[in-house]
């Protein structure tokens, strides 16, 4: 049994895909993030970090093993439960190197954009343009790749592509047109097809009413906190 | 024999540490990153993403392999080598789970943290505290970790390790005051006589020196393309 922490950010969806793609015996524990329920002592002892997702794992040798970082979880998921990491070396590190560019670039560089677009004062002109920029570059590398290969680690479908996916399809003819990066489309439509990944998407588009309405009814303290930021008042 | 392909940045550090560690036989390609030597073509070959550092292995199965990413070059290394990442999966995931949080969000936080101090325009007030405030608070969490045990993931030092200590050294009491974080004095002076961290970070100086000067003399436009942005001109 795995329960994962988490809402509906692209970071817990990539653990989502997962577990479907394993069919865990899974449960969600809902953070109400702009609550501060990741400041809690439970929280804390399970993430020092104080960030979802977080999966506690009793399927392990020994004590019950929480797991913070959504990479980390992908990778001892995949480990574990040996599925969609290849052992062979050369193939291995294809995927351990585009999951590395999600978690350190894509994911961050994104991130940061969607801040200063959504959550910066006006006037943080500089920020925007930094990371909208970067977000762009970002969509061209991954267009580069799929254009060399079907999946981002190679032939086969990987943790890779899983950690990817909800980030690019989060922009992706929105936030980024399209025709900049033409060959993720049918990437996006071959892993949005996929069963576990339908199931995933739709078990999140649940929580996201729930977080939505949160964001809604949020006050500029409540956005302060979870940004770690001093009041603007 | 491996090649890595780098300068003198946290991100190249830690792999220099590591390639010391396991006394691998390699050399340093220096990249001039101003000079835009990683958008060649033959650089692309081993990173689209434009990014070091790269390490191409020819002591793999098959042709030689290329690896970007430094984390996914710490995996690598550490699972062909069989040295300074666990085979029991809690100990193993705690490594992991420390590597990421270096990857996703140490690195990439202090990161922005130093490119608005250094080299943002005057008035980006907003990103400069954000990252600040970031910074402050990953040290923390780093100290709370250290105060539970002795390296990042527990008992004895890894992967994890290896990755963090160049970002950390980099602005414990300078950018950050050592007194927010008092555990992490002795886990970097522990690491910081370990013979093979010594040698790492004797050649990285030679090569910094030379970083240095390339970026005293580097023109606007340099910085620019290094930064991925429109000329302020």
């Amino acid at each position: 049994m795995i329960k994962l922490y988490g809402m509906s950010s692209p970071n817990v969806v990539k653990v989502i895909i997962m577990l479907e793609e394993i069919s865990a015996d899974w449960s969600m524990n809902r953070v109400r993030l702009l609550d501060g329920e990741q400041f809690t002592d439970e929280f804390l002892a399970l993430n020092l970090n104080s960030k979802v997702p977080v999966i506690v794992d009793d399927e392990v040798p020994g004590d019950p093993l929480a797991v913070m970082e959504s990479g980390a979880i992908l990778i001892h998921l995949a480990e574990t439960r040996k599925a969609f990491l290849p052992t062979d070396p050369t193939a291995r590190s294809l995927v351990m190197q585009w999951l590395m560019l999600q978690m350190s670039t894509i994911g961050p560089m994104f991130g940061q954009y969607i801040h200063f677009l959504r959550f910066a004062p006006a006037g943080s002109d500089y920020g925007l343009a930094r990371y909208r920029a970067e977000m762009r570059r970002l969509c061209k590398v991954v267009d580069q790749r799929l254009n060399q290969a079907e999946y981002l680690g190679g032939k086969e479908y990987s943790i890779a592509d899983m950690a990817t996916y909800p980030w690019i399809k989060l922009i992706y003819g929105d936030l980024v047109e399209r025709e900049i990066a033409p060959a993720v489309e049918g990437w996006l439509k071959r892993i949005g097809e996929r069963p576990a990944v339908m199931r995933a998407e739709a078990f999140s588009a649940e929580i996201k009413k729930q977080d939505v309405k949160a964001t809604e009814a949020a006050t500029p303290a409540q956005f302060d906190r979870i940004f770690n930021r001093q009041s603007a008042a």
